[in-house]
């Protein structure tokens, strides 16, 4: 695929000759009855929502959300939003080969940079059982699926390879928390943060658009996390019990509450310590992301967030 | 073991030469600092509070909780309760033979016809799969060790058998509402019946008095059936992964909320009737036990229980 | 009124020359600011959009919800469900009888089988207190409006003869738990069944779209079951004051918990009994309802509904 | 029975030669198993513990709450508080007259002053209707109980006449409430005020120690006062359906709250002028009786009281 | 600016020829692209929908809520309400001074009257640091801008002078309650009511729309008095330790909870009346608005109020 | 005072002969009515029970908590529990110079190094405001008051010096946090995290044993604190308005939900991270202490912990 600026960099009467990815898609039809498309289209930089007034009827069937169409239009303003004006729309030939992935949102971090610190954490490892374990649950084509995953459908690390990087995130505090209290068992812990998101890969789908999978509507990511990682200690002789018992510990409470979908709470040193590991990482991107997404550009707070039941400050301070 | 009669039916001034289990023990001083020691022994039909004021150094290391002792002394009110005025104690000799299950509260139905009934129901399954995996899991050996656990340490049918007779009534309940409803799936919600509270012979111990096991309280009961019911899943060829999610999803979600410990809430038509009917089976079972085990004999009204922070009502209604 | 193919069996280019009730009426504007009035129209089976464009001035004010009104059209589809479109509506003529009845959703089961075995049930009770008190609130009048009623607005058993519908199912279940324990009064427990929800027909309007009345806006069916049968009890000479105290409690606390506007909690065995022979009865309906009513047709999931904070998964086992 | 000085009056030293009311009897054992009687007795000013040694053979079956004794002793202190060491005790002879009244905490307004503002409260009412219906419920009889009630076995307005102190203070604030607001139905707020907690006379005892009555739990206050109105109105000829509902309404939300037991919320302007007015009168009421009545003599602060989840503090400011 | 008639008061038909506020301002698109300008236009009496269809360019720029503009035109209804149809539409001159405030609802008590009963209660108080402590307070540039301060953006007391009415219906409620109780410090608790919310003058904006500061969002109105007092203080010599704790304790704790923002819970008697006199008056006022401000005219409910989680009853009762 | 050996470091039989801090001292009678003063005796190393049976009465008036004593005895068990057997006691002379501080427990971070990576985080701040804020309200005094407190009262850092060994822990936190984001001011964040708790030295006492002084019950330290910056900017010229006011949002934002009495709740980049970094430090803590002081030997769960509402599993894994 030949190269195309990011969206994001285009303004008001700029053309638009784009592969781009449909992230909605409703037909609709205006009150003197005559349907027309309403569709939102993006590349990986932002999505901008563009109406197909005429001659649909030929593609309209392939017009689903998560397929790539080629685009020609123009920037234009709505309501101080930008919006793209579709002149010609047309499906991209298989030849051009187009990769639903290259429209994804993804982490601004290095990959093999993240990829090498991962594997390092990994090799550091003292104890035996948990090195195997990791290794195991760490090959090649599952580190493949893992580190490609979002780590949320939209609240935070909701990009490709974000389960890595907030994987990495809490790896690091909790790395810093051994050093406070040598009392915690930094191979238990530091495992405990490595797989305790580890059945994202399974309950989201992340192909083209974020979604949950059924199987992760019915089973959840913690119990998938759990039922994979048991699997994976059967293949293991004498895998030690006791350890078992308390990694499954690590995985089933790091949502910290019964009322979060963690079906046991806290119960060790190193459980309270990767909750609030978690915690910290998680709610710092949320809040970072949905500064930097708010889209009302004219306050200096973001819209109403009802996940979090408050709107947030955007206003930063100089330092002087 | 000889013939003893129940504790329960003896009444004040009445002898009593039985083997008893320790439910309590504890060392305690007088404010004149005289150690003694204060019991609570009992058999399987109630328990009594006891002192033994002397001559105990030498057995003292053997009044350990769920250990059987040879009692003889006679019954005595202390505050309008029953107390057992111990005059003599001893261990048994090895030759007796006393197995601790005796002592154990157990379930008043038959076990053989439950077993009947529970096998009966298994093989009622028309969907080859899940009778595969049912028969699997209550092999001979997992039906005894099911079989046999309490369905609670304390609040509802907290007695040997109690998870089978539990078990069974949600069967019948399940059953009842499949009647109501052709969009039920029987089988599936009939073995989401049978499986829901297998973790529980795991997550408890009961050899002697009732409590958790450690593996109980880091993961819980609906993990360990999870994880059980999963490896077994594995060892069927062609278990349809269809089958298999909506299986575990009865279990997991089979608290009905979050606060009540299951990772997801019920999201099928099977998943909401197993919730309600395991409710109404554990609660009404619970406030019977409740009733029945309150010592406030001079009341209508038991004492204040905490866990449903109400006191009740004890009159009965006669029939006119 | 002649017979008339049900709307739901309907298919696009379906011509229609319907009796239709109207669900919704509301007058609007296009941005062109010419008015149309936008009404859902429905028999039993189903309703349905559709627009009225011109030519209503004179019918206006009787475009009211719960008229009736003779509409000729076809089956049209609009984003993807289909829509009605009216080419000509009027009022039917006096002479031709319609009854709003006739378009209110109701129970499948048969209404004289559903009456038989709710007066067997009375007829069964040996209590001669409560019999003479059903016999007293459920005479030919009462009887009359009780069976007609929905359980409900909107959740569970919301159509007509709904409110026996769902009485008789736990009166079902509460007999089947009576088989369980010997300690329930069985007389007390099946007359509570009866008469829990029995200021239903009070607190909801169903002569045309189902509704709260203002008195239960205000009073709630608790309560007005409760006058009822306080004031049905006061006729009864000698009825014992224990018997009408506990028969009272069974009202007031069967939807268990303060927070569901039971001003007292359950305190007796057949207390919480009823409570959850309630819930079970009443969530099942309503989960089969939502799973059966979804317009979510391309999804294995239906859309979040907001009562129950989640989606239900409406994919079906193949029994195999 | 003659004059008595008011226990609490007394000082270590002092002697007593009092009738004295049983506010608690336990009959409880040494370590040395000797038994002996916990009591705790009291006059309208205050309650001591007392233990009775010896000799209580011939009386101890007497020796039970709301009973009355009478009692030679000398008061000695114990662990910082005031004891009652008993010399001689025994019964009242029936010829002297003993009412347990006497030695029940009361309001410290004067009664007829009191009863005075009552009468003429209802006396300002202009609604006929209403005003019938308040002569009804408060004739002579009834009044009689009315104004002897407690509003409450222990929190607020907890003595004899407090029901009445109470329901005064409501009346004076919504008054004054009404005088902000034209909109507000003085003779609808002023009889909701009056009737709020009629119920309370059924669901307390107040004989002798205050305590729930039978029908008090298993029906509570708010239910009560609901069942005796409507039979009272149902008297009164062509009452109006309408003020029926709004008054009903009244007394069942005036809690505020499904969750304080009312089974409706407040939803008209007078009703949460009540549910306000109520707990401003009934909360300064009780923090003014927990500082009062608080032991902790050594601190600024009382002890921790679990109803309210904190201490207060009793420190008073000096007006400077 | 020359008299103009409240817009409250006209009817369908009458012309218009008013200064009037914008209150809301958006810049739509009709279906075939077409711009047009959504209004919503008021005087203090009430605001109403216009649109603006064509020759808005010049002045599309100046159309920003809370600007004022002088309109031509005509009432109409839409839907059962009225909405302005706009012939023309200008901005004012400068020369005619248009005050912002003219057009904020305001309280319908008269200023000089409450201004007076206010610094009566100021004169009356008798704690000398209390009352130099109010005099710096309520000096003239302050007083000025506290009285004109709504009490809140929308729920209640939401209008100029609002603040000042609330504070003076908590002041008369106070009074009242320390008739009851002499243990209340009069002139703690009123000076507590005068402050509580004084941060209000900061946390809201009220210039033209209400809406809240940027330091009202960030630190909220409790925290605003507190450091507004305590700054206040300091200027006091010998202003005792103990009696500013406790005023700034009762400022702290008048919202009565930690979820509603108090950080501290009531701790003193005053305390306690404090937050529930102005919960009486909040609330009571509320209710008020909420139902005469309902533009459901058919019905005898208010639409659903998401902030209280139910309709309200707007029947009146008449007096007979 | 001459070198004494920890408490904690003895064993049965061992000789006592200490200076030693009462942390608690009732006087209580035997059932023989025998008075008694029954203690809790400790160094910083730990507290034992013990019982004072004769001969108190000289100098039971100075036994009271927070006290010095001299104790000789010997170590004794009881109930598996080690307590002290007194043979004498007495108070200490004035010459000897007794420091309660002494007995205190305390952070086993070394000072002088914890001072000094303060004090350079003070340093490396580039805001030029900040900083000077800073110095100003961690001058030498401010900072020895500030450096001797605990972080709380029993809960996390419950020892001298905790709140400066908590408060460095958030720091490093901080700063790691500030690597993954650049969007994070970081002189604010780390001024924030210094500023958080300085409230803390005004809300407790900690000169004998650890409490809650009663402005810290009034205002508590989120308050404490904002009053106390308030006040040092107030000094420092041109202070920005809008530094300080995301600074007090920092400190009143930082227990990060209402119901953990924040005033506001987190709404800047930076309050999150505090709120999660604050959070993460305290519970690990918590859990370690809660862990480390448990006394329940035989068990490798700690008793229930009533604040976090479960039991702690003690057990530690092996690394292999």
């Amino acid at each position: 695929m030949k190269f195309q600026t990011d969206l994001a960099t285009l303004k008001k009467g700029d053309r638009v000759d784009h592969f781009l990815m449909i992230r909605r898609s409703e037909l609709k039809q205006t009150k003197a009855n005559k349907p027309f498309v309403s569709l939102e289209l993006g590349d990986k930089s932002v999505s901008l929502p563009a109406n197909l007034w005429d001659n649909f009827n030929s593609i309209l069937s392939e017009l689903t959300v998560g397929a790539v169409v080629q685009v020609e239009g123009v920037i234009e303003e709505y309501q101080n939003s930008p919006q793209l004006k579709i002149e010609n729309i047309k499906l991209p030939k298989p030849s051009e080969n187009i990769s639903a992935e290259f429209f994804l949102p993804r982490s601004k971090r290095n990959f093999e940079e993240m990829k090498h610190e991962f594997y390092e954490s990994i090799s550091e490892t003292e104890n035996g059982y948990l090195k195997k374990l990791l290794n195991s649950l760490f090959d090649d084509k599952s580190f493949e699926k893992f580190s490609k995953a979002p780590a949320g459908k939209q609240w935070h690390h909701a990009y490709i390879h974000g389960l890595l990087e907030h994987t990495l995130e809490i790896i690091k505090i909790c790395k810093l928390m051994a050093t406070f209290h040598e009392e915690i068992n930094k191979d238990l812990l530091v495992a405990g943060a490595m797989l305790h998101d580890y059945g994202k890969m399974e309950e989201l789908v992340f192909d083209s658009a974020f979604d949950y999978s059924d199987k992760g509507k019915l089973l959840g990511h913690i119990v998938l996390a759990s039922l994979k990682v048991n699997e994976a200690i059967i293949e293991i002789p004498e895998f030690p019990e006791e350890l078992k018992n308390q990694l499954l510990h690590l995985i089933l409470s790091h949502q910290g509450k019964l009322e979060n979908a963690s079906p046991v709470v806290p119960r060790t040193l190193e459980a309270i310590a990767l909750y609030h590991a978690d915690e910290l990482s998680a709610q710092t991107n949320a809040y970072k992301s949905a500064i930097a997404s708010d889209v009302n550009a004219q306050s200096d707070w973001t819209k109403y967030i009802s996940l979090i039941s408050t709107q947030l400050y955007k206003k930063e301070i100089l330092n002087q």
